[in-house]
This record gives structure tokens, sequence and C-alpha cells, in this order.
């Protein structure tokens, strides 16, 4: 998917909202158990009652890895479902030296029809810019994460700046804003304006939403751009909204909660 | 695997080597592609033909996701061929928010019979700790890796010492010499002695010997411990020796020089 595209779909629904399918076989509802692929089961059901309200979606892969082939089967099955109108994020972290990203890349574009991944930028160029080179797909690469962990590496001084900067001014130089995103946790709400000015034309995927207690009115005030630049994602408070048989309605009522406060803040941006 | 396990297989065998499994379907010789699974079909021999020469194989799972499901069922199968005495290493460069990387941790020592998962550790401590808490499991971080782009951040200064050696320096806070090994690239010989100086008993996973060019002599002159404390990798070089029938042969034709140069090492350190 291009930008326009995505920026026209953002624009259509009125929502910048991606649902994070981190679909755990333990928290899903106990009636799906007895299907033959039950984290499918549950996937469509979510994506059919979330589908009007996001734009798109995100698949955590290390809980389908977590199953074994059986996971990975319904990891594959999921993304095929998704319809083409949605921007489709491998949420895995990868990274590695060239000829080993390269493998990478060719597993979520070419086996399997994902938009985009996200690449751990620890390894340096080569090991980004393979995942660049595909056309009408994207590299989502870690900037400054949401977890406390940030703390330990991305946030220690370097230089004149902080590492986090340092990844954002390099990578920067290896891709441009239709190939490369960044990773930008709602859990940081300090940095916000010093990621901006970095990154001043770059989508931004924000986890931390949610159950991890980031603020979408603040990401939206102090991040959004023209064409808004920010895909914020909700994993765990939208797909296990419920754990009865009315999980998948309880899903899309949460997703429609967010799609409407986004709309009141891409309203305000079109003032 | 334990360490004590893990340094009774090298002093029995006389090798510290690892074997990568880098499995290309379009670099595997032509004959086993009517197979039903030709990687699988590959790795076996290779396997049968290098087990008596080294104490670990080192699975790129890059290589198997770019095949889809069934590169998923051939690396499953793989790992689960390998003997329990040599040391398993799902090379996957994982790494997430705690309860993801929980699940990657599960993927690798649950769902398969991995004895370590290589790791990165931009996302700090709690993206890490999960792959310590399995008991016989091991986390290989990277510390500083084998490509060109180690410079762009690893070998970029954090205050008074490199981002790679800070990152050795807190991750040995979280986890100890018997659950924790790092990766060190063989082409990075000046921090040999650095690295060592950081981490003094730690085992290190070594890649970058043969076709990336590192050398086997200066990594083990420089960085071997009383009970070795290296694992060096070489996978291009042993498992593509042929691309002709005699394939298995020739891999384990070289896996034995790479052996027989270790012996000399490992003699030199008894005496």
């Amino acid at each position: 998917m291009t930008r326009k595209e995505l920026v026209h779909q953002i624009s259509s629904k009125q929502s910048y909202l991606c649902v994070g399918l981190d679909t755990d076989i333990e928290k899903i509802p106990k009636h799906l158990l007895s299907a033959t692929d039950p984290i499918f089961e549950f996937n469509k059901a979510i994506i059919d009652a979330t589908a009007d309200y996001c734009v798109s979606y995100k698949i955590n892969t290390a809980f389908y890895e977590a199953l074994g082939v059986k996971g990975w089967q319904a990891l594959d099955k999921t993304v095929n479902y998704i319809s083409k109108n949605h921007f489709k994020i491998a949420d895995a972290k990868r990274g590695d030296i060239g000829n080993t990203s390269t493998q990478y890349a060719k597993a979520f574009f070419e086996a399997m029809p994902f938009d985009s991944v996200t690449v751990a930028p620890y390894m340096g160029e080569d090991s980004i810019q393979p995942f660049l080179e595909f056309n009408g797909k994207w590299a989502i690469v870690l900037g400054l994460t949401s977890n406390a962990g940030a703390a330990d590496f991305e946030l220690q001084r370097m230089g004149s700046e902080l590492l986090y900067e340092r990844v954002l001014r390099s990578v920067i130089c290896w891709g441009n804003p239709e190939n490369l995103m960044f990773v930008v946790g709602a859990t940081q709400p300090d940095q916000f304006e010093t990621i901006r000015e970095i990154t001043p034309d770059y989508f931004y995927l924000v986890p931390g939403v949610g159950a991890q207690g980031g603020s979408l009115k603040e990401i939206s005030e102090k991040a959004m751009i023209k064409d808004c630049g920010l895909l914020v994602n909700a994993s765990r408070a939208i797909i296990y909204a419920s754990a009865d048989k009315n999980f998948a309605e309880r899903a899309g009522e949460e997703a429609k909660k967010y799609q409407q406060e986004m709309k009141v803040y891409l309203e305000k941006l079109a003032k």
C-alpha cells in the first residue's frame, strides 16, 4: 500500500486506528477452543467486527510462533483474510545481516501479503536496507518504544543526543517517508515534540495506548501532521473487551470508540 | 542444555564448532528439489555428515520463514532431528515488550526444543528477561555483530564507552554465565580483548568466520577461556561446500577441517 492510499483510507474512515491481533490462545473465549483453528476463528470475528473503524491491523508474530506450525498457519490465514484496504503490519521486530534481512522481507512481503514489518535497528544500515527495497512495502523501525526497558539504551545519551534520536536521524538517511515509518510509544509523551522535529514527514506506528496507559489525545495533539502521520495501535483493550460470546461485538464497540475520538482530532486538524 | 553439559561436549569432541543451517532453497543441490521437503532432506544429510565434528547447530529462522508455512514445518522437523547432545540455537534475533518476549521464548523453548535464541537488546531489560526464565535455556544477546552496519550504532560512543560495551555491561546484570551468552562477530578482532575484559566468564556465539572473512585463529587466541567460552559458527562455508550430489560428504570434510584446527587451540589451552 502506498502512502497516498493509506492517507485516503484514513480520510474516508476518519480513523487512524490499528487493531493489534496479539491473539493469545489462553485469553480467547472458551467456546472457540473446539474450532479447528480457534486463533483464526477469533481473528476472523474480530476483523469482521472492527474493519469499518480501523485502517490497519498489526499481527504480533510472537503469539503465533508460540503455537508452532499451527500458529504459523493461523498467521498466514489471518493476513490473507484482511482486505486490501487495510494496511497490514507484521509486528515481528526482525533485523539481521543483509542476506538474512532479505529473507525476512521475503517472508512477510512475498510469502505473505503484509504491507510492512517492524524492524529493530541495533545492527545498522545493512540490516534495515533490504526491507526498503520492495515496491509499496514499508519498514517500521523501532524509534522509542513504549516499554520500561526503553530507559536502558534508547533513552541513554549518545554524544549530544539520545540513542533513539541518533537512530531516527540515521535511519531517515536510508529510506524516505514513502517506505519508512517509526515505532513511537504512546507512553513517551515528553519526547513527542522532539521526535516530530527530527522526523517531520514520517508516519509513526504508536503502540502503548490502552493496556499500557498511553494517551491517544496527547499523541494526537503533539504528533499529528497534515496527512495525519499516525497509526495508533490498540490490542488488548479491543480484542479482549469481552471473553464471552459477544466478544466480537464488544471489540467492534471499543474500536468505534477509538474511531470516534480520532474523528474529533482529524476534524480539528482540517480546520 | 546446561553449561556443564556443553563444556563436556566441547571437551569430548575437541570442537567448538557450530554449523549454521542457513538453508536457502535457491542454493541447495538441484537433485533435492523433487523431495517432499527439500529443505529438511538437505538439513538431514548435512546434520548426519557433520554431527561428529560440531557441538552445536544454529538455525537461521529467516530462511525458513521466507518459505511460509512449509518453511516453518521444515524448521520444526530440523530442530527435532538434531540430537540432544548438540546445543541448538534459534538464530532469530527476537526481542519485544515483556509479554511478547515471553511468547517468543515459548515458541523456541516449549513449542520447539531449542536450547537458546538470539535476542536483540535495543528494547532493554524487560525484552530480554523473559528468555532468561526457562530452566536450562539460554538467551544469546547481540553484543558486537559481524556486519558493516555494526559501525552505525554498536560502535558509536555512548559516554565513556561504546554502545555495544554498554549493552554488555548492562545485560550481565540481568543474567549470568549459565543462561546468557553474547554474539561477538569474528570480523571485529580489534575489540576481542575489550569484550573479554567486560565479560570474562561468558560464552560467545561467534559468526563471521568463513564467508564473512573472520579469523578462527584470532578469535580463539584472543577470547578463549578456561572452559573454552566460544561457539564459532560457520554456515555457507560448510553447507554449500558443494552443490553436487556429494554436498553432504563435502560439508563433513569442511566441518572436520574446522574441528581439526579447533583441536589445536584447545590443546594449547590445556597446556
